[in-house]
């Protein structure tokens, strides 16, 4: 049987502390160089959605032997390029039947090649973003950090949380989002769902006051914290590069990426009207940091590298680029727990294999 | 609806006319720059299957705007590395269930991303090597070519021969295998179907004398057409580098390859027992001629590059490297005749597709 999964089945199956628990476990094998990762590809073309539109089918593949898992996630995207007050900024639209949005994983078997199961990307993707992030307070943050200055409020704020919940003692968190509503909402549901106070701050220099990590959880692309908030001992974490001023980069004392893959490759063709995110080629253009110079994550955990050497250090990890990789990780968890609890629609494995010699 | 086809769907829905012609119109596209293609890359990892053997997770992915249609074509193999005679091969293994192989194809709509369709890879493979091949005729050989020397009977030779015959006005095939049982059956076989002679001929040399067309259609990775064998006006055509001899290359008019694409890009796992086929590496290293100086066939086929330029030169088309791209404009005719003649299971859409920002 290949087991289809959905969304719903995924956030089930998959518990953060599984999530991370695998990826760490993956990790170590990247950094010793036996799990592998093939660089994102993005590949765009026009599309006769509209004419301001662009079609980007985006892939990106991994194996992590050691958890009998390959697997490539897969993105068919309808990308509009609006401006929003002055920035230009990519948005997908959800264009597929019942206005949907086309994300998939892929998972196979390494040992026999068999296709294990197909889901689709969106939960996972947060999950593994959180997780990472997770990761990086595990291997950064002072063993007692207890309190978390969260920025941001929408969907990838809650893995943040939970993630960094799983990896330390957390016993308060006060959150910051320009949109009140959102954020008092976002406060009370995590207070109910952590267990612990999550109260909303009035202005987010409030928010990461006084706290010992610093979560930028926004779709910002922006710089949404400050070198001048920088206090001794913090632990400082974002998932996109702009979130965190690169002057707040430069004045911490160990910084760490996820990865060294730097950016996807990227093949345009002929009247794409493809037009770069304004403010992300500005960030690179302007801010001339090299990533490579700091460790990634699978370095960190494999113990190539310190992610602090003291109480006091100012830490950073900078969730820079997703890799397959991840999915792979996660994935073997997900299809494991599916099979133990009997979750999916099973297909014949024969529907998806051939006697034809490919 | 999200259609499953298996191969014998695609076997019936794809005729060698439709493929060469979806094809031919995608290469003008490609070479155009309006058509693009996102190199290969193979992922190659140690497998519990076996010491000796190795998983690889290959992918390539193309889109041709025109067709309306995205495709990722996807191997999940186990291979081994056995000694064959004096020389070490690459074997795949069927080594999914029900002992089978595993490569898909998924098919996705540039106009709004859904997923179109899976299906396995094993038929298309063939057809569009096939097709390729026919194209190098249709370009490179005289108008008025008429006969042809084919070596090999075994899978590709098949396929060479339908897609000879529709791009030229064949009457009679000579053909050749060191396994004359096969070499004698497939001739019977090829007789009936094209309605033309094809005749087993006892020697290669015999095979490929006086006629207008040598095609190879081996799986051998040793030369098998020599330059000692050229007459004046042939054209020569090969499915694999190896093929005909390096100086009978250098001794064409005018060589043409399928893409300036040299080789997958390729990502090894510590300790997975990868051996490169000592062969491939071995005609390499030998024979060192750079692919890029010769034209590709999208650039042949969109006037960048004469085929020939009078009846006495002798052509030749390399077959080098396939491409994601084929299987995005094949797949598109497969799926328009799917639909047209209601084949395949149908799958809900929504199976493979999310309300969740991916």
């Amino acid at each position: 049987m290949t087991l289809i999964l959905s969304n719903d089945d995924v956030e089930r199956l998959l518990t953060m502390p599984d999530c991370i628990e695998a990826l760490e476990e993956a990790y170590v094998e990247m950094a010793e160089g036996r799990g592998i990762s093939r660089q994102r590809s993005d590949c765009i073309t026009p599309t006769s959605y509209s004419e301001d539109a662009i079609y980007g089918l985006k892939s990106m593949d991994g194996v992590v032997p050691k958890l009998g898992v390959g697997a490539i996630r897969i993105n068919s995207d309808i990308v509009t390029n609006p401006m929003i007050g002055n920035t230009r900024r990519r948005v997908k639209i959800p264009a597929a039947p019942n206005n949907r949005y086309v994300g998939l994983v892929l998972l196979f078997s390494t040992h026999n090649g068999e296709p294990l199961a197909i889901f689709p990307d969106g939960v996972l993707q947060r999950m593994r973003v959180g997780a990472t992030n997770g990761l990086g307070v595990k291997y950064m943050a002072r063993k007692d950090a207890s309190t978390i200055g969260l920025l941001g409020s929408g969907w990838q704020a809650e893995t943040q949380l939970t993630a960094a919940c799983v990896v330390r003692k957390i016993t308060s968190v006060k959150c910051y989002s320009p949109n009140k509503d959102n954020c008092t909402a976002f406060a009370a549901r995590m207070t109910q769902l952590l267990g612990i106070p999550v109260t909303p701050a009035a202005q987010p220099e409030d928010a990461v006051s006084g706290v010992d990590i610093v979560m930028c959880g926004s779709n910002s692309l922006d710089p949404i914290f400050f070198q001048r908030w920088i206090e001794p001992g913090m632990h400082l974490s974002s998932i996109k590069k702009p979130e965190i001023e690169p002057d707040a980069i430069r004045a911490s004392n160990k910084v760490a990426v996820h990865t060294h893959d730097t950016s996807p490759m990227l093949v345009v063709a002929k009247g794409a009207n493809f037009k770069e995110d304004t403010k992300e080629a500005g960030w690179n253009a302007a801010n001339n940091i090299n990533f490579k110079q700091y460790p990634n994550l699978p370095q960190l955990i494999a113990g190539y590298a310190p992610g602090r050497d003291s109480d006091d250090e100012v830490t950073c990890f900078m969730n820079n680029l997703g890799l397959g990789y991840q999915f792979a990780a996660a994935g073997s968890v997900i299809y494991k727990r599916a099979k133990e609890q009997n979750v999916g629609i099973g297909l014949p494995t024969d529907w998806f294999t051939e006697t034809v010699h490919p």
